[in-house]
C-alpha cells in the first residue's frame, strides 16, 4: 500500500521573503508537495485581521526551485482564505503550517500574533494546523536547532491528526538555550505593559510609537513562558471557542434591571 | 456614603463618526463619566491588529457636546492600549465598552471583529469589558431598541464585576424581529464559506475582493446563533485563555520521532 504524499500548505506573517518561512518550506518539503501563500511584506502584528474594505492580490512567484509560491497583498488570514478557496478550490491541504515566526508568539501573544492567527484560520477551515515561532526578533535569526522539531511535531500532526476545533501553538528557544525536549503547555496569564514613545513630526505634530514590556504574574510550572524560561520547546494546544464556559453559570444568576 | 462616579472607556471599530458609538455613549453618559477613543475611520475585520510598523496619532476632537473624545489613527485595540497609557495614565477605567457594531459579532465572528478584540483587550488590561453589536450591517440601523440592554447588561458589570481573564460579547436582534429577552450563551462553531469575486483592473490585472456566506453546523439552543434567530439578545462570557486544556493528555502520550 502506498500513502499518498501529503499536501501542505505554508503560510507567515513575516513576508514571503523572511528566512523563517523558507526553513519552514524547506522542512515540510521533506515530508510532502508544498504550496506558500505568504503576504508580500512583513504583517507581524495583524492578529486575525482579514481584509474587507479593498481588493486583494495574490501573484504567483519564482523564489525557491520546485516550491509552488504565491505573494499576497493581504494579511496572513486574508493568504490561508486565498488559499483555501482560490488555490486549493475546496480540496482541503493535509496540513497547514505558519512561521516560523521571528519572535516569540507565547502566552497571550496568540491573540496578536499573524502567524498564530493563520493557523487558526487553518483550523477554522478544518485543516491540521500548527504556529511555529523562534525567540529571536532578528532578520538573521538563527532556526538550525528548530528544523527536527518542526519536521517531527509536523510528522505527529499528520500521523495522528489534531482534536476537532484546535490547532498547536509551538514555540522554540533562542539558539543559545541547550534544548532540553519538548512541553505542552498551556497559555500563561501575561500582558504588556505598554510605553508609547512621544515624539514631534517635521510639522511639530505629536505621534506614538508602540512599545512595550511583557509582564506575567502567572508562575505556574506547566505554562508556556516557563517551559520557554527553562529551555524547552513549548507546545500549547489552541482552541478558537473563546467561551469562558465556567462563568455561563454565574451570568445566569444576574438579575437585570431595564428601565424603559 | 456617595459612591464615585465610574469611568466608562467607550471604543469601536466602525470609527468616531459611526452612529454605534453615538448610540453607547448617550447610555454611558447615564452611567459615568465618559471617554471615547476610537479610530479616525472604519476598521471593521481588523481583529486583534496593533501598529507596530508605523506611528499613531491621537487627537481630541469635540463631536459631542460634554464628552471627552480622542480620534485614533490605529486599530481598535491600539485605541484601547493608547487610552490606557496616554489618557488614564495607567488610573484605569471602571469598565470598556465597544460598539454598538454596525453587524454581528457572533459565533467565531469574534476573532475578525475588531469591536470584540478592542473589548478583549479591555479584559487583558484587567479592565471589566463589554462589546456589543447589532444585527444590522446599514449606516443608518436602528439602534433603539438595544438602549435599554446596554445600560442594563452595563449596570451589572458595574455591580457585578466579572470573573478574572473573561469579558462579555452581546449580541442584539435587527430592530424588525421582537425581543423575547436575554440568552446566557455559548459561542456556536461555524465558519465563512469564502467566495472570492474575480474581477479585472483598467490595467488587465486579476483583483479579488472578499465575500461569503457564514454557515454553522452547531445545531446547539445554548448557542449565540440559536439565540439570535430566535429574537433573544445573546450575551457570550469571552476569554482570551486560548489553551485547549482538554487535549493537553492526549498531546502528552504522543512519541515524536527527530531525526538529527
Amino acid at each position: 500500500m502506498t500513502k499518498k504524499k501529503p499536501t501542505i500548505l505554508v503560510v507567515n506573517d513575516d513576508g514571503i521573503t523572511a528566512p523563517g518561512i523558507k526553513v519552514l518550506l524547506e522542512e515540510m518539503k521533506k515530508l510532502g508537495r508544498v504550496i506558500v501563500v505568504a503576504p508580500d511584506g512583513p504583517q507581524s502584528g495583524m492578529g486575525h485581521a482579514i481584509t474587507i474594505g479593498k481588493p486583494l492580490r495574490l501573484d504567483k512567484i519564482e523564489l525557491y526551485e520546485g516550491v509552488e509560491m504565491y505573494k499576497c497583498s493581504g494579511t496572513p488570514v486574508d493568504c490561508v482564505k486565498l488559499a483555501v478557496n482560490r488555490i486549493f478550490k475546496g480540496e482541503k491541504p493535509d496540513l497547514c503550517v505558519s512561521g516560523v515566526n521571528h519572535g516569540l508568539n507565547y502566552s497571550i501573544n496568540v491573540l496578536y500574533s499573524g502567524t498564530m492567527s493563520a493557523a487558526v484560520e487553518g483550523a477554522i477551515e478544518a485543516i491540521p494546523s500548527i504556529g511555529f515561532s523562534l525567540d529571536d526578533f532578528s532578520h538573521g535569526a538563527d532556526f538550525s536547532h528548530c528544523r527536527p522539531y518542526i519536521s517531527a511535531i509536523a510528522e505527529q500532526v499528520l500521523t495522528n491528526g489534531l482534536p476537532k476545533g484546535t490547532l498547536l501553538n509551538v514555540n522554540f528557544p533562542h539558539i543559545d538555550k541547550e534544548i532540553k525536549g519538548i512541553k505542552i503547555c498551556r497559555q500563561a496569564n501575561g500582558h504588556w505593559i505598554e510605553e508609547f514613545e512621544h515624539r514631534l513630526d517635521p510639522y511639530n505634530r505629536e505621534y506614538f510609537w508602540l512599545t512595550g514590556q511583557f509582564e506575567w504574574s502567572d508562575r505556574g510550572e506547566d505554562t508556556d513562558v516557563f517551559a520557554l524560561k527553562n529551555g524547552y520547546v513549548s507546545i500549547v494546544p489552541t482552541q478558537y471557542d473563546m467561551t469562558a464556559h465556567h462563568t455561563i453559570q454565574e451570568l445566569n444568576s444576574w438579575a437585570f434591571n431595564f428601565k424603559s
